[in-house]
């Protein structure tokens, strides 16, 4: 039987965190990556694969990540977990002992059992497998009429990537608009105008009830009983975690479907870690569980796993998911972090919501300035503040963990009231009205 | 006799930030503005009036962002202030009474009196002066050759925006590198390399010791006895406070000639503030004086100046000077915040520096990916950061400020190592190897 300290069973983001930070914590210690994997995608990067990149080999984790780190790497399914032996047991009947066991099975697609019509040819998830994906593309490649359901980060992106190779794009999705889990009305209606223009037809409020077609799929039905044909369809209808081993191996699973771990990172099994899209989150505010899986996330937990495996370190936990988005649609960059003012309000939080509008270059004669927008929510009592929107040109993602930063660490508007920012004419706003500040202003000036 | 609430001598980004600040604080006091000139630039945007934007007016601050907030504005100069009897005497003879008094009267270029030479035609300064401005222009529009003197920001802007516009440009600084205030010598040596890549011609380490030339300049002769050439010489060998008429009036002035303020920025007359580049500053970290004079720090002054006129918050106060700076050369972003490692190290502090190189997009197979490097400086006993350096795209202007906030709150690498980020494909390095948290990861390994 092989055996090695640690072992890590899946190779994207979490795992090569987890198993990059474990062996630079403790190199003394054997790491072995185990993932089914040949290859493995750049997960954020998917969705560009259809447009910008043009193929996955542009979009591959090399494995010297690992390698070169001293990480062992070996390409295979887990089949089974065995607790008090500590053998994971893989799909070549190999068998492996460990001291320390980290998951990072990440997520998959979701598919809603009720929808029909879903294994009809040209119907598409988006599984992060670069075979799958290959496949996808080639066939794409014929189809003109292209249906996106879901309009998440995933299938907004998807659908302005196709859109740029010339495709007839429709994104439907069911809320009211497109990315409301993450932005606000106000924003999300910027981001479809803007998607609008670039030339994706947008159907939001409206589910789809029903994949039409013969072995081939030929459209959809709306629940208002529309009728779109489509060459294909691509659902992007959100992820769920990966938990199955997890939990054939006995550990404990969350109501809402995640293996259950604490803050530093730990099953009910302290051996066993568990970290990434699989693992169990809370909203950093809100204390509740939380279901946003996102790769920085991931990141953020496995290298709390990588340096609590066998040392625990009170400084070195995870204190809840502040969902930290970006995204950019053409110039125009997007961003959120913690709670919308939706969600704040449907807590229970009384809020108050400054917002600024300003330039990202100053003076905004320069080339490629590009508006910015803040909105800022606030809790009434403290001033701390509980998230934060963001609209702008290029700089919007680093914006936006400035953002996260800001409720990280609890400050409330009088410390960015008072903050020190550094400005430039070509990569920020001015200091004379620095929209992050003013977003601040706004917010005091409302409850003195 | 005329009358105010609040007076404001000086009308660029500390008087503007003070007065509008204070107005909606204490909408129902009067402000007026009081300010020489009848235009004012927006002071960080200057170096780019010589290229990029090509005049002046592209570069103005609108007297609307004072006016539509019910700031009132004079045009003339202040020549004396009663601080018995409140009341300031303006150029055109005319008196002004107020409550409250804020100094904003900036910076003028500094001009070393040793220097021979400064007086002859085509030596220019580069002063905050629109009609000084617009004669330069003109004037340089007829010169090729030109030198610039001081490789400070302002002296390397500059150089890079008169080789925009097809000078040959030679810039001369006495310091081991350019850029040395603000950067380590590595980070500097990157800047240039560019800057001399883009046409620059750079001499340092070496001194001017005259400027010749018989009514109009001819050229310089440096330290090591070497004769240059030029058709004008750009002097931009730092800046000042401009603190004659606080000194007139009776105000205290440090030992390093600015006016004495407190964290409030009052003066010692509780009456009497003072904002931006004129006034009294200390460095967030060593708590000595610093003369370190950004906008964007004169803007944080104003702000709290503004919010404290009439009724002192202990929570609206500035803290110190952070130092944070940004600047572009072509599509290469700089970025420091706090100490240099120079100076940590001047300072006596124990450090540990920490590195890592990485990509501002990701995959970095994705267009217009830029290297992002970023070095951490680190006290050892406390993990506590203290400055962060930062070479990149167009996102280090933000990434910049993140590491300003990273010091301000005080943060330790356990904090960075764990503190959760927002990444995107287009927007951000990888949430894998995102370089912030891997020069983080840097110093822990060092310490353990």
């Amino acid at each position: 039987m092989e055996k090695t300290d640690v072992l890590i069973v899946g190779g994207s983001a979490a795992g090569i965190v987890a198993a990059v930070t474990g062996k630079s914590t403790y190199p003394d210690k054997d790491f072995l990556v185990v993932r089914k994997e040949e290859q493995v995608v750049v997960p954020c990067g998917i969705p560009y694969i259809f447009g910008s990149l043009d193929s996955t080999e542009k979009n591959l984790i090399p494995d010297a990540v690992l390698t070169k780190k001293g990480v062992n790497l070996k390409t295979g399914k887990v089949v089974s977990v065995n607790q008090e032996e500590k053998i994971c047991k893989i799909d070549d009947d190999t068998e492996i002992g460990f001291e320390k066991l980290v998951f990072a099975t990440g997520s998959v697609p979701h598919v809603p059992k009720w929808l029909k019509g879903t294994d009809l040819e040209n119907v598409f998830i988006i599984p992060k497998d670069k075979v799958y994906i290959d496949k996808m593309l080639t066939k794409l490649g014929n189809c003109h009429n292209i249906i996106v359901v879901g309009g998440g980060f995933i299938g907004v992106e998807v659908s302005d990537e196709l859109n740029k190779k010339g495709k007839n794009v429709t994104l439907i999705e069911i809320l009211p608009t497109i990315l409301r889990l993450a932005f606000d009305k106000e924003l999300a209606i910027e981001a479809e105008k803007i998607l609008c223009a670039r030339g994706v037809h947008i159907k939001t409020g409206i589910g789809v009830k029903e994949i039409l077609g013969d072995k081939k799929v030929s459209g959809v039905l709306l629940n208002n009983s529309e009728e779109i044909n489509a060459d294909a369809i691509v659902l992007a209808m959100g992820y769920r975690p990966n938990i199955s081993l997890a939990q054939e191996s006995g550990l404990s699973i969350t109501e809402e479907g995640f293996i259950a771990a604490d803050e530093y990172m730990r099953t009910h099994n302290p051996d066993i870690f568990a970290v990434g899209d699989c693992a169990e989150k809370r909203n950093f505010i809100t204390r509740k569980h939380s279901t946003v899986m996102l790769a920085s996330t991931a990141c953020a937990e496995a290298r709390v796993a990588g340096m609590n495996l066998y040392k625990l370190s009170t400084l070195k936990t995870i204190s809840g998911t502040i969902a930290i988005f970006s995204t950019a649609i053409g110039d125009t960059g997007f961003g959120a972090a913690g709670l919308t003012e939706e969600m704040a309000r449907q807590e229970g939080f009384d809020v108050v919501i400054g917002t600024f509008e300003g330039v990202d270059r100053h003076p905004g004669t320069l080339p490629d300035t590009h508006k910015q927008f803040i909105k800022l929510i606030v809790a009434r009592e403290s001033g701390v503040v509980l998230g934060g929107e963001v609209m702008g040109g290029a700089s919007v993602g680093e914006l936006t963990n400035l953002i996260g930063f800001v409720i990280q660490n609890r400050m409330s508007v009088n410390s960015i009231l008072t903050a020190q920012i550094g400005t430039h004419p070509l990569l920020t706003a001015p200091p004379t009205t620095y929209p992050l500040i003013k977003a601040a202003e706004d917010v005091v000036c409302q409850v003195k």
